[in-house]
Order: C-alpha cells, then sequence, then structure tokens
C-alpha cells in the first residue's frame, strides 16, 4: 500500500481500535494499516505457539500490546473506550483441528464468547468485525459460492468458526453490537509464518519457493482455489467497520479469478527466480477426508454492500511477498 | 406403550446401550423402554441441578448408572463393548443459555466433544444416536420447516446444539461411526421435571394444571408449535439405531399437527379437570428476542427414512401425562 494511507482506512484515522490476533499474519498487516492511518491501536495477542503471532510481526509500530488470551479480564480492561474491535485471532489449521478437537473449540469459540461477554459488558453498541473463514461452506455444491449457500464444514476448524460467527452475529443482534463477520477466502502476503506445514498451502509453497525445495501438490494439482493479498484483506475490514449497510452482515471476502494449486505453484516458482520445483503425490488420507474440492468466492455482497473489490492482482501479489520474505528471512528462521 | 416392548423396541433386545442424560426426562423414558425390550443398558448422567436429572425417575429399573460428566475418564470405559450409544444429554434451557454462555457451550458442546473423542476411541463404528433440536433452525422462514431448512439459530443453545449436532456427523463421516441425528421439536410426557421455568413452555404448563393455577401466555397465545410424546420420541430413537436408511443423516422428529399454545394450554387445564386457568401477558423482553415466531415440523424424512410417524394424538397425550404426575406428585416438589 506505500507510505500514505488506503482511503478505505482513512475513516479510521481518529479512531481508537483493538485488534485480537494482532502479532499474528493477518492482524499485524492490519496494525500497521491503522497506525498509517492514525488510529489509536491495542492489540491483544495470546502468541499461541506455532499459530503464527509474533512480536517480530510489530516492530517499529506505535501500538500497545497485551499478551493475553481473549477471556482474560486484562482483555476487558483494553476494551474501555474503544470504537471498533477487529476480532481476527484463532487457530487455523484444519489438520491440527481434527488431532486436537478440544484444543481448536477453546481457541476458536470459548475464547471468542468469553471475549464477547467482555466486549457487550465493557463497550456495548461498539463495532466488531470478526474474521470467518470460507471453510464453513464446507465441499461447495457449486462455485462461485456465495453467503447463501449452505454452511456444511467438513472439519472441527470448520464448525467451531461457523459457531464463533454465528456467536458474533448473535450478539450483535441481540446485544445491541454492530457486528460484521466476514468469510475470508485463502490469504497471503508479508508476514505469515512460514515455518509450519499446516497453516495453510499457500505459506508452506511460499517457504518452499524462497528454499529453491520442492513444492508438493497432493493429486493432480487441479484443484482451484481463489487467493486473496492481505492488503485486500485489510481493506476489507476497514470498510466493514465504517460501512453502515454492511452492521449485521455476514459478507465473503474472496476473489473472482481462482487458480489451480499447479498454477499458483508455478507463479511462485517464476516469482521466486526458478531454483524451485513442483512435484505431484497421492492424497495423504487425513487431508484427502477434509478437503473441499474446489473453491471461489462470489464476492458481489461485498462490492454491493461493502464497496470492496480485490486490488492486488495475484502475479503481482506473490512476486511482492517473495520479494517481502527475501528482505527479511527471519520468517524463514522462526518457529 | 404398556407392558410389552413396542416393536420399534424390539430389535435392540439383545443389545448393550449407553444412554447419556439417562436419568432426565427423555434418556430415562428411553431407559425403561430398552431394558423393558430386553436390552443391556448403561447410563450416564452428570446429574447437573436444575437439568432435570434425577435417580427417582430410573427407581426399580435394572440399569447401571454412572454419575458423571460426558468427558469423564470412567465413561470412556463405559463405552467398552457397547452396540448402540444415545447421547441424549444436555442443557436445554434457552434462556439460560443467554446469561450463562459458556456453561452452555461447555455442556452442550465441549463435553460432546470429548464424549466423541472416547467413543471413537472406544467403540469405533458404534452406532450412535444424538438428539438435536428443532432450535437449530431459528425464526423459520416458512413452515412446515424440513431438513433443507437453513439453520440459523437464535440463541446460545442453539448455536451450541447446531455445532454438537455437526461434530457428531463429522464424528460419523471422519472417523467412521453410524451418527444419525435427530432435531426433536418441544417434547412432553412421563418424568420431565415440572420444577424450573426455563426447560421448555410444556412443563410449565403441565404444572400449572396440576396446581389449578394460571398458565401465563406471552403476547395473545397465538403462537403456534408442534408437540410429541415422549413415547413416539423414544421410538423415533429406536428406530434410528436400526434402520440403515438413518446412517448419516440429520432427520426431524415432529408432528405434523401443530396447535396455538392458547389451545395447548386449553387442552391441559380440560385434562387437569378445568381448575386452572389461562392468562395473556406482554413478551418479557429477554424472551421476545429468542423467540422464533411460529413453528411446525416436516417430519416427511422420518417417515421414509425411519418408517416412523408419531403415535400419540395431543389430547390424549396430555391427558396420559396430567394423569401420570397425579399419580407421582414428587415431580411437582423436586427441585
Amino acid at each position: 500500500m506505500g507510505d500514505l494511507p488506503h482511503p478505505d482506512l482513512r475513516p479510521l484515522a481518529s479512531t481508537t481500535c483493538v485488534v485480537t490476533g494482532g502479532l499474528g499474519f493477518i492482524g499485524s498487516n492490519l496494525t500497521r494499516r491503522l497506525v498509517e492511518a492514525g488510529a489509536t491501536v491495542r492489540v491483544v495477542d495470546a502468541l499461541v505457539p506455532t499459530h503464527g503471532g509474533d512480536r517480530h510481526n510489530l516492530e517499529g509500530v506505535d501500538a500497545d500490546v497485551l499478551v493475553a488470551d481473549l477471556g482474560d479480564p486484562a482483555v476487558a480492561e483494553a476494551l474501555d473506550g474503544v470504537d471498533v474491535v477487529f476480532n481476527v485471532a484463532g487457530q487455523v489449521s484444519h489438520v491440527a483441528s481434527m488431532t486436537e478437537p478440544l484444543r481448536d473449540l477453546d481457541l476458536n469459540v470459548r475464547s471468542h464468547l468469553a471475549f464477547l461477554e467482555s466486549v457487550r459488558r465493557v463497550a456495548p453498541g461498539v463495532t466488531v468485525v470478526q474474521t470467518s473463514t470460507r471453510q464453513v461452506y464446507g465441499r461447495p455444491d457449486h462455485t462461485p459460492v456465495d453467503e447463501r449457500h449452505p454452511a456444511r464444514p467438513v472439519d472441527v476448524n470448520g464448525i467451531d468458526k461457523l459457531a464463533c460467527e454465528q456467536l458474533h452475529l448473535l450478539y450483535g443482534s441481540v446485544h445491541g453490537l454492530r457486528v460484521t463477520a466476514l468469510r475470508l477466502t485463502n490469504v497471503y502476503g508479508p508476514r505469515q509464518s512460514l515455518a509450519h506445514d499446516d497453516l495453510g498451502f499457500l505459506p508452506v509453497f511460499v517457504r518452499r519457493a524462497l528454499e529453491g525445495g520442492t513444492i508438493t501438490l497432493y493429486g493432480d494439482g487441479s484443484q482451484r482455489r481463489d487467493c486473496l493479498h492481505v492488503d485486500d484483506v485489510c481493506r476489507g475490514l476497514a470498510r466493514a467497520a465504517t460501512t453502515e449497510a454492511a452492521a449485521g452482515e455476514v459478507v465473503n471476502l474472496g476473489s473472482d479469478q481462482d487458480h489451480t494449486l499447479a498454477e499458483i505453484a508455478a507463479l511462485l516458482v517464476e516469482a521466486a527466480g526458478g531454483a524451485a520445483s513442483v512435484t505431484t503425490v497421492p492424497w495423504p488420507p487425513e487431508r484427502q477426508r477434509i478437503d473441499i474440492g474446489d473453491f471461489r468466492t462470489d464476492a458481489t455482497k461485498a462490492r454491493e454492500r461493502l464497496g470492496w473489490q480485490p486490488c492486488v492482482p495475484l502475479a503481482e501479489g506473490l512476486a511482492s511477498t517473495i520479494d517481502f520474505y527475501r528482505s527479511d528471512p527471519w520468517y524463514l528462521s522462526s518457529t
């Protein structure tokens, strides 16, 4: 986004915002954009190991950071006088949700419910933007997928994220919070932890491309996904917080442009200079049984309600992402 | 059902069953029917205060009773060698779920997830019948409501019960359990706790009718509901456990006959001898904001898949229910 605040962030210039998960991938990018725009930002992050949160993500950024679980009483204090809550915290690994289901429930539902209780008590009427996920749809009946598509999650993570989203909207309708839930597609860009294999396929592909290794595709790599640059996500979060027509709504944030995983891998190999390679292997059973097939987002509602559409073309976004990590190799070594 | 086992229960004659919530309303009725049919029954119940579970419900019944939370290791032991799990335990109060949301989450989701982990480990491939609720639909777009109607719960209890149902079905599709989830409409009959005001409108109405008090209707009492006698529910649970076409399915259990709350109240007053009266009051706000309007079940799928339909006409069922409580006034005094 360069040095000047993006127009979508400007309406938040004089606000006080809480960003949960603010030391993580999306949260830290949002925090940086908000601070650049002139907002006062209070970051809350539990720094759960392996979830991608790290103080490195906000080095040099003028934001208060509170390391605590969302349900912690200290978090309630941080909500005092706040204008907007961006609730971005979450456990994102589908595989981990199947091997440690109670942990996923605690992190993706229980903590958020305790947080919502704090929000309604300390900051009644506040604006809350929650990041949900396209995973709540499960295996789509058809693509592109709009918000009326049935929600039929196929793993514990999807079930928990759906319950979390529903709790947010309930606290909007019953307790008077001004809530928008954004269902995000696969997100990539700077400040994503690259050290783990279960935070989505994009950081794994990026790491392999950077290291000149082998990008492994399951099956024939023909599964289709739409991807979104984190800058586009930050713009969408800001629009949701500042657009009246977003109140009480579930809105998809995704791209009308979808690609096969093989195409995405090839773009990354090219962006990284061609040293990496791509191979295919049979589907591991624990992945295949929670795979959702092809996915493409219908983002019509985001265009109509939020006045939002993605701005970063995939090839360009992947190339600048590779450049970012080349300039800060910390992300390759951190754990 | 009289003294002879109902034909729907007979296929379970030589099975070993676990009934969770077996000291409660539906669970104790089911346990009695199963024992009558010749099944070996292990009851698990946490005896959570005010939830309706009590040892009185199974007095004189030959069933092992384990008082423990569903996630307790002792419960895992009770699953060894079992043929069918009837998972009937749950917190049913909508109002309590709004005032103590974390408690509802713990009882209706977290405990069940821990239980499912035990089931898949100790009893892989076992048949599990879970009782869900029509509350997961929220305010219906239209009536009657079939299983394709969107699930849009309007309170914490509905959100939690939906997540619980989805987790059960997921453990079916991913971990090989043979799962059926039954979405129950309002259930009445013997052995329901009458001492609390938040276990549904039916036990409150029954108590007032028995005591010759005043049945209070919110608004004008014109809200419509379909009601199901607990004997019909027990038959549906047995059909779900023994019918191949039920595996992996969500099935409504309800009645095609709906009535206004005023009509139901009048039937109860008449059944109890006419001493009670009926009055109307404006909606209390904490009830109105989670009210779902009219509801009527479309039970076509239960007929087609389970070969089940309700057998107990409402007037007859309410009259025999009043007779039951007259013969055992313990239910009016217990807490």
